[in-house]
């Protein structure tokens, strides 16, 4: 790309591509998602994996504020030091790690000590930091589960980092293909660093990982020498009542770096989230420290610390909770379980059996989280979903995007969480007449 | 720098190194005056580049929220609509682009689209923003204004982009030296591609470019097809009650990106800043877009969008200025100014002309801004600070980390933006009881 000026463009200068492992398209189909989403505002949109919002109340803001005052005051914080909280520069790694330890171990069983956690701007630039300090020559290669939150990708893409994908099975990420590829990609001379998993309700794919395939993957990584990078932001809405131990839970010997989000347990406006990183850094002279310091490191440089505000809103909803966000949460946690469980008694319903079968249309049934795949017998894209937003007013995420290679051209994502019952009815009801109308209009050969 | 696990610590991983165009002691030297700092809380510190807190009040928070809703409302937002700016994902560029460009327009005489700012967490992503955007090649090269601000510099670091030094001049960034170092730098095979200079009250070193200067540096980036990176966080804090045109308000053919923070005009706790990013960007196809769009591609994959929160916090006080903060900013401009003025005129007590010749220190007369720079015959290091501290109670910044070539050891930075002004004077006479003892203890040496 070059940049011309705004005048008589003249001059051109060069413009960085964000080249790397993952192709522009991406953005574009972001963008166009969006676009789309915005010229048919009437449509159902099964589109956004964004958090419900209807109760959501701008006086809940204050509040939490308030209660955030409160926890500094009752801590010893003169009326200056709650100042300089809220308001000044802060520590890199930010001013409610202590709140974010308790909550982790009262509502995930991770045990890790606050020095150990570093507040950032969402869980991107998590993902930003932990790649940046773990990634440092072109040979090192970034393992993913696949499809993959185009989150990950895209860091990965900001820092030319090469990502490979190793394909989710039938039960969900999967221990064995891990220790595959990762001998596939030693033998080109590369080298495996880590691993990328959302192993709760993943991000399109809605998949997890029962609860034997997490300890084979954890002994997986200590064999392959491999770091787990477990992003969870969907663990919460479960259709158990106990839901499965992360990852980090049960890591005995520092394999896994957790990324953690309030942007559905609390909402992302505030754009919080965390890494768990307690693992040791030796320095050359001996000396060892936390890579939760290293992040910090990396932190300063690109955003300096976490904005107080969101620290201090979020912080004080940890506060009202307890420290136990779940505990809170069951209404939401109700909620979003009924959506789920919506669109699969909607899908059958419209879908029976036979139907099905002869259509050539499948589906997954996540245990929980906000997402379910759709497979169907004619190529879902940009073109069939401008089709289905305009004869069917309804929308859904193409799956491509989510895929490395480009596949995935058959599949779409069905996200329930923004939605209220009665509007996923109504959206599956137009979603069925599009399928239905798109597979007789591609004919036999989507029948497979 | 190894990982190793927690545990028996059998594994190990490296973990990349932050090289580039900076060397560790930048961060080390930061971290050592936190330290320092934390250990000698009686100190009158003037290291803090931090604006003065004591006006900062938790009920404006509250306020300025309040005042963004009801704009909000007023344009039209439903209770919904309200809910969703405050609570949900947001647009990767940011939500108050239109308040930000009536600001720069009233306070700054800078006239943009409000389509071509991003809005970012504080100016430090901005500049990681622009210079992913910009910089694509190994043989590309920053130039930066030398003394310079260590965020950019740590920028450049984390993705590895090569910075050369340009000295300033008496009268402070010079653009003759911009066209001998560019110049300098293309007889290696490098291609200088963008110029990063802070025209109001550098910090460190308080200098500015007087406005022949700047007419002068945007003839030279045109010549130079150099884009010229302006970061513009003092404008503000100026003795004259006339401002000096920014580089952006006199650029007539799109060179300047830039760079603007609402830390000091506002608080530093929101973490907003903003990039103005007007040129224009043409695809190979033909097609043409703004730069701003290439950073926001890029932002969304680094924080996806800046903190709702922030924005509207930030928002609500623009609204409440009337997009006219300068007008509303009088006593804390005053304040900042009468600051700088104590630490000249105490200086003066304690360093009349003839004693400062004898001893060999000098100081410059900044027109704005938090700093001012002391030359001292001696080096002011890590160990002379501790000194100072122990022994004088007195705080200050070594310059060396500023330079990329670590020098600037006889120099020390004054910021007299954190204190009142007694304190100031208390503190000045510490400093001056110091350098008094460090220059006889370092002898006729020091004397040059």
């Amino acid at each position: 790309m070059l940049i011309e000026s705004p005048a008589a463009g003249v001059r051109t200068v060069p413009v960085a591509a964000l080249h790397g492992s993952v192709a522009d398209p991406l953005l574009e189909s972001m963008n166009f998602l969006n676009e789309v989403t915005a010229r048919f505002p009437e449509a159902v949109s099964f589109a956004p994996g964004r958090p419900y919002e209807e109760m959501f109340d701008p006086a809940c803001i204050t509040e939490y504020l308030d209660a955030y005052i409160g926890h500094l005051r009752r801590a010893g914080h003169t009326e200056q030091q709650v100042r300089t909280a809220l308001f000044q520069y802060g520590r890199t790694k930010g001013q409610i790690h202590d709140l974010i330890a308790e909550t982790v171990a009262n509502d995930e069983g991770i045990h890790i000590a606050p020095e150990a956690v570093v507040v950032t701007v969402g869980a991107q630039e998590g993902m930003v930091l932990a790649l940046r300090a773990l990634f440092a020559d072109p040979r090192d290669v970034l393992l993913v589960s696949s499809p993959c939150y185009i989150g990950m990708t895209g860091a990965a893409r900001l820092l030319d980092i090469d990502v490979v994908a190793v394909p989710e099975g039938v039960d969900g990420p999967d221990p064995a293909a891990v220790t595959a590829v990762a001998c596939e990609v030693r033998a080109t001379g590369r080298r495996p660093k880590a691993y990328y998993v959302v192993p709760d309700f993943a991000n399109p794919s809605g998949a997890s990982m029962p609860v034997e395939a997490r300890r084979r993957l954890l002994a997986v990584a200590a064999a392959e020498d491999l770091l787990v990078i477990e992003d969870n932001p969907y663990g919460f809405f479960t259709r158990e009542s106990e839901p499965r131990p992360t990852l980090k839970a049960l890591d005995e010997d520092g394999s896994v770096i957790y990324l953690g989000s309030f942007a559905k347990t609390c909402f992302p406006g505030a754009r919080l989230g965390y890494v768990l990183a307690d693992q040791r850094v030796r320095a050359g002279d001996g000396t060892t420290g936390l890579l939760a310091d290293e992040l910090a490191k990396i932190k300063s440089m690109l955003t300096v610390n976490t904005p107080a505000l969101s620290q201090a809103v979020i912080g004080g909803a940890l506060v009202l909770s307890k420290c136990r966000l779940r505990a809170v949460s069951g209404d939401i946690i109700d909620f979003y379980r009924t959506n789920l469980n919506t669109v699969g008694v909607e899908l059958e319903r419209h879908f029976p059996a036979e139907r099905r079968k002869s259509l050539g249309v499948r589906w997954n049934r996540p245990d929980g989280g906000f997402f379910t795949v759709l497979r169907v017998p004619f190529v879902a894209d940009q073109a069939a979903l401008e089709r289905s937003a305009k004869e069917f007013g309804v929308l859904w995420t193409p799956m491509d995007a989510f895929y490395l290679d480009g596949s995935g051209a058959r599949q779409l994502r069905i996200s329930s969480s923004y939605l209220r019952p009665e509007r996923i009815r109504d959206g599956i009801a137009r979603l069925a007449a599009f399928i239905t109308a798109e597979t007789q209009s591609s004919g036999k050969d989507g029948q497979q």
